[in-house]
């Protein structure tokens, strides 16, 4: 008898996944790091002397640290978020999650209903969005700008809400190194968001999974050192800044609200040779290995920057981004990039459409994010170069790359 | 201004968890390991060797084996789940996951809305039973003999609920070493099961967290083995069989299941290290170190059914387990074994009421599930002899224990 899965599976699933295949040519999307810069010999180091020393801790379910995760982890980002966030807390105040994204589910199960409102960024993570569409969550699009979110039209985006009894329960933010405009909020607009916050009575969800790669290796302080009262669920992660196969990160908030998340996290701990690894690993080499990362990707940055210019001249713009991975590119002639996107992939360049990455796809329909921590130098110059000649046989531009106009 | 955290949590949610203080003196629950029993020096030379050869792969997301897992270990998964449990796959029907437990959910997301019915065995994991709960499940328990689920008992429940016009999407079976039982499903009985869920048209899913650990080192051909039309989804795990704070379970399926429930697997992969490691440990060392385990259970299994028959004589029943961590305990005399966990706990004694173990807590009340693989034997004899000297003074039994007459 054969059997009709579908049938059997549940309402309002997504589309089946497919197979892997192979990593494309020249790959311009997701948070990967380049293969040159995993500290092997140094995970090599850490990992051997964790598991002669703590080996045996494996055969409990949190490794005598319980739920919340290693203590020692948790141990060293009190003292690496004190002195490079300015954040004050306790081992308590800490959570270890399976990666960013377990953390994002975890708050977002912790604190939203279907038909719960929040506010984002106009420009925000597509995951994060992708997250908040599938639970049926309404979301309000505040505009970025070079210093950050605009204080003044979230401001005025709330009275509107106010007037409509529409409460958001939290601001979603990615303040330092936006994703995926790049952009660092300034210490002012840190101030205000929180007064607003605390004048409107929402949350703050600050996602910093990138504050770790400025170009200056400095940080502004958290929006969550800026309140007074615990207003901010905080996240961090060790995947963009190390690597992303590590699946660790962390949720950092007051212990009435950690302790809540704890008891949704059911997952029987995360894994902990990971955390063992990582806690040694970071309390030894972070600093060093984060100036070696962030010098490649400073560099790769240059690359593409130059490449776009190069190739696409005055019919791309983008803001320099102030660290990171990635580039938010608005073209200025006429286009669908979701389109563009669809093309690049059959020919084995794969970017990021602007409307999977905004709150209102209108606005992203001009934009693409490109990545280039992954591909090499070479790959960059090539891919770009290729998407340029694609661009311009699919939509009509550029019509001149490399200072040589093409032929119509 | 201080913030009332709970108007902002979301509706439903749980009681919030308690911070980790440390580990109960007499640890009987659980899915622990024997710290001894961890191999820690062939855990480090893995490490070593795969971090040296593989480490750069994880500088993406998946390591170049896609979200679908370590490619390495599923095919380990492939050879040895056919020589084990005659199952006959191929890479693409496994799907790694952050250890059983998100196996269970995935699972459960992929096949249950809200309101869907589901079977259950009348005593089955707790964790299991939470989750349908948590979701709004209806399950219909069967109950389970010393040669696994009463098949003619499931008939006349499905053919109950068809008069009533319910269909159950799947039974959920721990065949194999079941939990909290400790009995094995004899094949004759795998056999009936496959028809009918055929004539009834419901799925199988198979639970073999345990399946390494029967005593003789044999496993009978899954479930999943003996269905034409790939009607059951298995799972699996390593948690049991090597460490816990290991997160590696596996889902193995048709690919049309597979790659449906990869679609809500959005957690950008499970740990590549982990997967890295056991791939490289299990190639190696995987049987050898099960025989070790296994002798070790065996003994700790003896000493725990020793002191129960010793110091709870003819009032505790119970059927000696095939292999596991567990044993099932019916006390004789009329109890809450719900109230005797509580005082447990107060003194240091951690037991699973038998309440949380069954389709109907009812049944249950009578039965505690005590797990022996974690404690040393002492502590087992120790622990025991606490629990029962506790259990008289609260609910006046066992009146003998170690062939001494208690005082009143």
């Amino acid at each position: 008898m054969t059997i009709n899965f579908k049938d059997f599976f549940a309402k309002g699933l997504g589309k089946a996944s497919d197979s892997y295949v192979s990593m494309p040519k020249y790959n311009f999307v997701g948070g990967h790091n380049a293969e040159e810069n995993i500290p092997i010999i140094e995970l090599v180091n850490s990992s051997k002397r964790v598991l002669k020393k703590y080996g045996h801790n494996l055969a409990l379910y949190g490794s005598k640290s319980g739920h919340q995760g290693d203590l020692k982890l948790r141990r060293f980002l009190v003292k690496y978020l004190k002195s490079h966030a300015q954040i004050s807390i306790k081992e308590e105040n800490i959570l270890i999650t399976s990666g960013s994204l377990q953390a994002l589910d975890l708050v977002n199960t912790t604190f939203l209903n279907k038909g719960d409102c929040v506010l984002i960024e106009e420009a925000t993570y597509g995951g994060a969005l992708a997250r908040l569409k599938s639970r049926g969550i309404n979301y309000f699009g505040v505009p970025v700008e070079q210093d950050g979110i605009n204080t003044e039209k979230l401001e005025n985006i709330l009275k509107k809400m106010r007037t409509r009894s529409i409460v958001p329960k939290f601001l979603y933010t990615i303040p330092t190194v936006q994703n995926p405009t790049g952009t660092i909020m300034s210490n002012e607009k840190r101030k205000t968001l929180i007064d607003i916050a605390e004048r409107y009575n929402f949350l703050v969800f600050e996602d910093d999974c990138y504050a770790d790669l400025t170009w200056d290796r400095k940080r502004p302080g958290a929006i969550y050192s800026f309140s007074n009262s615990n207003r901010v669920v905080y996240c961090g992660s060790f995947s963009k800044s190390i690597a992303p196969a590590f699946r660790i990160g962390y949720i950092v908030a007051d212990w009435k609200v950690i302790s809540q998340i704890m008891s949704v996290k059911n997952d029987g701990g995360t894994g902990a040779i990971e955390q063992m690894i990582l806690a040694d690993f970071c309390e030894k080499n972070y600093e060093k290995h984060l100036l070696k990362v962030i010098k490649t990707l400073r560099h790769k940055c240059n690359v593409m920057i130059e490449s776009l210019k190069s190739e696409f001249g005055s019919t791309a713009e983008f803001i320099y981004p102030q660290g990171g991975i990635f580039v938010w590119v608005k073209f200025s002639d006429c286009m669908d990039t979701s389109l563009l996107a669809e093309k690049a992939s059959f020919n084995g360049i794969t970017i990021n459409p602007g409307s999977d990455w905004t709150s209102n796809p209108e606005i992203g329909k001009k934009m693409i994010r490109v990545c280039f921590a992954n591909p090499s130098e070479n790959l960059i110059k090539e891919g770009i170069k290729e998407l340029a000649s694609l661009c311009h046989k699919e939509f009509g531009f550029p019509k001149i790359s490399s200072n040589i106009k093409r032929s119509n």
